[in-house]
């Protein structure tokens, strides 16, 4: 269960994603009232102008509303609490806006979705992109050390939240916390889910009797489904031990202990040979110069004539996490391009067969998880304080401002050994099964 | 019209693939007749060691059959016509293998895919990778220079051979020089080109009225075809002189001329701004090191909510060119690996959306081309001298071998511009279409 801490006195509040990760002097709002100065005033004309003039309403901590001349209609309203939120959200945006939102020393009034899509899209035009800012960039996202022990602790922090916490917004059918599949737009996200995991299986060509490894099982879903539907044999593995836990005793529930063997152990461990080799949501916390190391464990476990898939966050082109993203919530995580990507199989001839990009997937998936957020926060909120859940808001509703404006993708490749020429001739049959 | 030299002497014979490029002193077989030596056939010993023993019957000059001890059935026949033949192909086999045959000076008996898809696999295998075999490659595989002059010697040299020896052997309907799609692998080549172009006009999700640009349109057969059936307006660029005067011909016989443009000129000075960029079989041509130039210009010349595809041969990993190909057939030719390929969209924001390996519908577009090689012999000799034809033989079958083993790999890209969000919510339109 979640490590929380509720020592809050009147000025401060903690955030309760780990039992490590405190917010620290950021959640310390002043205690004394304060005026506001000139050059308070000047600071916010220069941030807006900093970014472009975005449409939205600013004010400080008297209350009095600005907001620069423009054709366009405001879409939010930022309220800066304190001088310190202001300041330290000039030193640095990306990180510090989640800091500053969890702890309510900055509030958006408004349209919060759309509020972060035109932050994204005015940020991404007009930031200037100095050496200052570069170096700033560089240091702050320094990538996390994914070692044995390190990822462990990575993956603690994100995923041993509790399961019950996942629970109360994710599909209930296969607990999936990955990019759903709608076919259809209007799908609820549990048939979107259950599509996701036909179109895995079918993209895998998987037969009665193959052997499966997947990498990085979350609550084992997948793995469950593909021995239900399609009679392979899985082992599958993963490091957060609740998410094992959870997983082994669905499986014994489901009477499907035989066919599934949930493993608690890091990718890097698998031992044995396979048919397929699976990965859905899991790349994305192997980091950045780890690809060729996955490559070699996929290469050692897959026999001759396999293939696999590999399903994860990516990137248009290379650049650092989301820097708050990266501290506060997914820590060591990093979405390749599909460059980056490449040194997984090329160093070991695999042929790609199939790339695709499901962004907008994602953006309608998040849209479903974040609903229900909303609709549990009772029962969210008897387990964590007020920083968390304006945190994993801010979270959710950033990720799908990040996917509607293509700052993410998701990839689903397909790849086989070099030589397997046994191949459909199409991939119509992803579309023409029931 | 190709230019042919035909002052063949008792002992040379001369290849007419261009008037510039001639074999040299590899084409001068020896007048006397020559004693096979002791050394001779350990070299020939040694050779077939060298690549771990493959299943050929080997002979030298006298006709003495040599085959290593194996339990695998013998599956060709290469006669050593003389000891130059010999010493040649053991300094370069890639290289000089091809010359030698061309020339007749080495002559394969039995099936000679089998024969080239063996040779792949043993020399795959077994050859030395050591730094002497490294150096000797780097240099007889230095890339030609892709300037706009060197391209369009290059090009010249593959493309204006002469539009009559293309169409005795490829499809009669698109005339289309690039790989097919074989969703039925029963198709006939000209059902399977059509049904590729239709294949292409999908992924681009053409719709009457959308401005295209295609890069390297061969002999306009994809750009009529989308003026034709998708009611596109198309500019089409090809430095092929001999190209261009065909398509332009053909779009007046078919009442197309205006709605498609033929420029004569290099893709680098593409003019105007379209609704969609297409490129097929155009990329093997650009050269390794001048793929964000091609960005460069897909990004200049596409609108804000752009579109496009690019179909190439290419590589699971970053390999040189088969030196040989890249000598007599294919000047300055280079086929990419995906992350090669990446640097046509990274730089520029483009989101890859689909990725597709159509590598044995290459394997059977050139069966199919094979075949009718061989059954227009006759009309091919009138024009060409017998080198050519045993050289364009190599190199048809040594392409299936290629593409069979998995050699090479044929991808087809689509990409958009990044916020581009009208995307279709699945692939299933390629598949359900007429």
């Amino acid at each position: 269960m979640p490590q929380q801490n509720q020592q809050q006195t009147e000025t401060t509040q903690q955030v309760s994603l780990s039992d490590k990760n405190k917010l620290g002097v950021i959640a310390k709002a002043p205690t004394k009232p304060q005026r506001v100065t000139a050059f308070d005033r000047w600071l916010l004309r220069k941030m807006s102008a900093l970014i472009g003039h975005p449409p939205f309403v600013a004010s400080l901590w008297d209350g009095v509303e600005y907001m620069h001349q423009t054709e366009l209609l405001p879409v939010g309203h930022l309220k800066f609490k304190d001088r310190g939120a202001l300041y330290w959200l000039l030193m640095d945006p990306e990180l510090h806006f989640g800091d500053l939102y969890s702890t309510g020393r900055l509030e958006v009034e408004g349209d919060l979705l759309q509020f972060l899509e035109i932050a994204y899209d005015f940020m991404g035009r007009n930031l200037p992109n100095n050496l200052f800012n570069k170096i700033v960039k560089a240091w702050m996202n320094r990538p996390r050390v994914n070692s044995l022990s390190g990822s462990k602790n990575n993956i603690h922090h994100h995923y041993d939240i509790g399961n019950k916490f996942y629970e109360l917004w994710l599909d209930k059918e296969a607990i999936q916390y990955t990019c759903a599949y709608f076919p259809d737009p209007d799908m609820s996200i549990e048939d979107a889910q259950i599509a996701k995991l036909h179109h895995v299986c079918r993209k895998l060509q998987l037969k009665p009797g193959d052997t499966v490894v997947e990498a990085g099982c979350g609550w084992g879903g997948l793995a469950r489904f593909m021995a239900k539907h399609y009679g392979v044999n899985v082992k599958a593995y993963n490091i957060s031990h609740e998410q094992i836990v959870f997983a082994r005793s669905k499986a014994l529930q489901e009477g499907l202990a035989d066919k599934v063997e949930y493993i608690e152990d890091d990718y890097r461990n698998i031992k044995g040979e396979f048919d397929v080799f699976v990965s859905v949501g899991m790349l994305e916390h192997v980091g950045n110069n780890r690809y060729k190391d996955l490559g070699k464990v996929v290469d050692r476990c897959l026999k001759p004539d396999g293939r696999g898939l590999v399903h994860s966050i990516g990137r248009n082109f290379s650049m650092p996490m989301n820097a708050w993203i990266e501290k506060r919530i997914f820590p060591g995580a990093y979405p390749p391009s599909i460059k980056e990507m490449m040194d997984i199989f090329e160093p070991f001839d695999f042929a790609i067969q199939d790339v695709e990009n499901l962004r907008l997937h994602y953006s309608k998936t998040l849209e479903h998880w974040w609903q229900r957020y909303e609709e549990n926060l009772d029962a969210i909120r008897e387990d964590f304080d007020e920083a968390f859940v304006r945190a994993w808001r801010l979270y959710l509703v950033g990720s799908i401002a990040a996917f509607n404006m293509s700052e993410l993708q998701l990839f689903q490749i397909v790849f086989t050994r070099a030589r397997r020429n046994d191949l459909p001739w199409s991939r119509a049959h992803l579309y023409t099964q029931g």
